[in-house]
């Protein structure tokens, strides 16, 4: 059960709700949304207590509430009942979801300042309406390059001021995701982080959008899970992004599962990009999995790009050129005008 | 290696090639391919002897030769370097692949003519260009609804009369096979069939196209090998079907792996069609499912399509009304004229 | 529902209760279990009509009844309920399940009588009682070497008259059960065909015990219900063999899913040998795979082994030398004794 | 290439050594294996530079070296090749690796003193030599218990002065890896946790074990190089912790995928402990997945035991009663007796 404080109510008024819910035997959690409180009670199966019609008469009576919303799975604040029409995610020029299309394009890892202008100023004048770049990279040896770090933040910076974009890049733990947050736009939590929890309450906690990627093995429910961390820790908005899943298929490097579109459309408001560079692994198969998420009705894209892929430091095969990237954007413009 | 003897060449001459390829210990087998005998010598590994140009030379001065293809992969007739342009199979009004895009809708079972016959004409009107539904049906128990069998063919027979459309039927035996060569226009093989060499033989004999699924599990390789062995018999009309594979994603019944599309049009020439039925399990997941594969690039769909879903017999829950149908085809043919 | 006639009862009793089944509405099916006659109604959910304790009085009242078993999963004949204690297969000098452990073991495929006979001496005197060996293979290639085919077959029949061993050997279509049934004992039916419904009905007619493979993603109550159409043919000697599922994993050919052996025990009455060679795809991986496998409760197992597996026509790469399969049995006759 | 320093070099002379494979453009890392410093230059493939015999040469005569290692796998310092015999692993009581057997047993999560006592002291007695139990609870719902925090640090710690056992715990954060290492034995990392980058660094610097769990999908080989980001960071006493892997199998909770244990022992010197609790999901499965992985060669076993299941917080479901513990102790110290 989900319940929305009236306009103006203060954490004070939502914590004696909560005192007031206690001794009903029923507990319960406060947070923000947008920008009314809200109180979560906790989990309880449906037809229990907490979603007794009386106890929802007695909230009604003793506070100040504008909505009561009680939803049939474990997944409460991240739930498509919460906002029917769907979440719009904003960051400067850069909106998704509810409508809005996103593309978010640029290398795997910033490499050179140069490299990283020349790739924001080239897939913005293709359509991108963000720049992503990897400062902090998740490597699986340590004895791997692990990333320009806050050097490369800042020039992400810089490749923000020249082109506009709002900047996407990944952070790894509490201490970089306040990093991202000063010089970046949007905090991306990748794949390998889904369900690290402490993480996930950084994030929470954070003023700027979220985009969490799916683990490779992570079930549709647990990865709303994962984002209900976030919405539960105060922040409202946040972008769901498939990356391919791991199966017994290895012709490509992970499997795209295109039917999480419409599945995740059904459960949750918050929007959907899909990012096909990973899941295919290969450039060539980029644009044909481009074009079939923007057919099955994903909200926006995240795609490599880079000024030269052979000579990328990191995965340069399934990186596109310039030309690709306009390729691909033109294809997927014409798709997205035939789609509802 | 394959050897295309030249115009006019007799089977008499293919095994007598054979017998010289034997004296220098290569193993080679005959078979026909569209309207020419060809000779494909055992897999070998690329490098190994079969492969040597003195023993291309000795053949080509040896036998009346129009091509000798030599393929990096065990996949021979199947292989894209065989007919780059894409396979174009027919059957009746029913056109796929090499720029065909064909669509085979109808119910998952034949359960009375007038369902089948009423089905077929609502969805030629909506432009499919074939009829499925199944009269031998696999069934996981053996106390469920077999089908109506011969009875179902003569059904399906009636309504190819009425409306025009090609059949495609399911055939689970050689005996089978012979059947629906006997009733139907193309000659399904089901995912559980897959690897079922005996009907894959059966089908390789037949003078019917064939339409192969792909297994639960089975990867690209094995299912193109699977192809071979219809090529090998004789048949080059062969269709492969996605269906969906099994992963641990439970959220639909199979996951669609999209990239599936791109993949073997990489390595085969033969036309790839989609069923986003069975991938998908459920009628409110298809429509996003078959523009997706449009988007990916599929030569042709296989949907399920049902009067009344509700009452019938089998797969109701993913099976598609005349309305729902009409609308997935707009919206497909929207996309496909968006892609190459 | 499962209804076992009283003995001594006639298939001609078994039919006039399937017409008085029919006039209440229940569809129904007749076979033969062990030496009894057996009615099954159809599926239908527990709860539903032919559930009915009037419907069970009336039967018991009109017919000569000894049992009625209302099971509650669509598994019926192959339900443990039906023979508690659990079905012992006997075939010749193998008996498995219930108590006895059965060891088959050979070569994958039959090359030569010299091969097969010492092979068959060697595991006979090792421990095994009965030798595998394929005379018809099913490969991935239909260039690749098919098997000797009826040739094998004597071998392994002249093998059986030297040893004495049961044999175990494989049928990939109705025509091969016949084949099987008269040169070999048990019939094996492959990975591959464990959902090949026309094969499974000719294995249910056959007199001789059939030892079913899963498939490589079949769901364990897939395959108890592929046995199903087996013991619902009037074949009541079904051995079920788990062989590996594929999975993400890739560092063994597939993934040994042990728990298989507990799960079948709790499901099924049937006897649960395991082939570690597939599933290990390596020789040095065969012996801790089969240690644990009896450790988990298998009631046996089935090994490859060649006397020269450098040189083996196939698999070579996971078949044991007799050195290895003869440390292989000392070690599980161990851990056997240990468990209860 | 790994190059171990004579015995009392230090951390000094190894970084002089950076600098002279700087020099020759080899990158290096510097960090502590046992009590010798270890230069491990980044990975490179086989043949590159770095493994030239003239550097090998080079680095022998310029520094103190006491041997050099060449390994051909991404996986350096956790390669079997540099402690062919295997590690040890100790804490306390408990060792594990090397041929000594660990058992850890205890509740999911430290719910009371009393509760946690009472299990220290029974699972002890049945042959445990440590004891598990969560404080920091990763969960899945971010309104579930995540466990009594600090509090059930300090319980574990008082259930280690009545029974002698050594606490294993896991950590979520770099934070909690601190608390663990004041209050606890070893430090568990969940398998959610198994490539968070930041934590396996936080462990490499603890002075505590470390083990480590699998993720739901991770490769062996990603699995074991996380394993080698806490070596690099100094801390060789890692265990690994196989818990059963994500697959299209539903029947238990997870697969377990036996065939790890062999793998890791060819791969890896770490000890490897086998969690059939999560494996199977179910307390009647883990008495034959703990036989089974003690038959394959597991170092040892991590189980759930909860002196009342039916009333546990969390896992109730898979905890085994403090008798089916002492069966299962008695079972798999039998099996264990009979392998190599």
């Amino acid at each position: 059960m989900i319940i929305f404080l009236s306009e103006g109510m203060s954490s004070a008024h939502a914590d004696e709700m909560i005192k007031g819910l206690n001794d009903f035997g029923v507990t319960a959690h406060r947070t923000v949304f947008g920008d009314r409180q809200v109180v979560v009670t906790s989990i309880g199966k449906p037809g229990s207590r907490p979603d007794d019609e009386t106890l929802q008469a007695g909230i009604r009576s003793a506070y100040h509430v504008e909505r009561i919303l009680v939803v049939d799975t474990s997944c409460q604040l991240a739930n498509r009942q919460v906002r029917p029409e769907g979440s719009v995610v904003r960051a400067g020029t850069f909106s998704v979801g509810g409508g809005h299309f996103g593309v978010i394009a640029g290398p795997c890892t910033v490499e050179t300042e140069r490299q990283t202008c020349e790739t924001a100023l080239a897939v913005r004048d293709a359509g991108a309406t963000a720049l992503r770049g990897g400062a902090f990279k998740p490597r699986t040896s340590p004895y791997a390059f692990q990333g320009l770090k806050r050097e490369g933040l800042k020039i992400l910076a810089k490749a923000r001021r020249l082109s506009g974009l709002a900047i996407v890049t990944e952070a790894m733990s509490p201490e970089e995701v306040k990093l991202v947050e000063e010089y970046g736009d949007v905090i991306q939590i990748g794949a390998r982080n889904v369900q690290n929890y402490r993480l996930l309450e950084a994030a929470g906690r954070a003023r700027k959008p979220v985009l969490l990627k799916r683990g490779f093995s992570t079930t549709i429910e647990e990865w709303i899970m994962s984002a209900e961390y976030i919405l539960a820790g105060g922040n409202d908005r946040v972008i769901l992004c498939e990356r391919g899943i791991r199966t017994f298929e290895d012709y490509t490097r992970f499997t795209l599962p295109v039917a999480v579109i419409p599945a995740l459309r059904e459960m949750t408001h918050l929007p959907v990009v899909v990012d096909p560079s990973h899941a295919a692994g290969r450039a060539d198969f980029v644009l044909p999995l481009a074009a079939a998420s923007v057919a099955a009705g994903a909200d926006g894209l995240l795609v490599e790009v880079h000024p030269d892929p052979k000579s990328a430091l990191c995965d340069g095969r399934q990186s596109l050129t310039f030309e690709e990237f306009k390729r691909m954007m033109r294809q997927c413009t014409d798709v997205r005008a035939c789609i509802g």
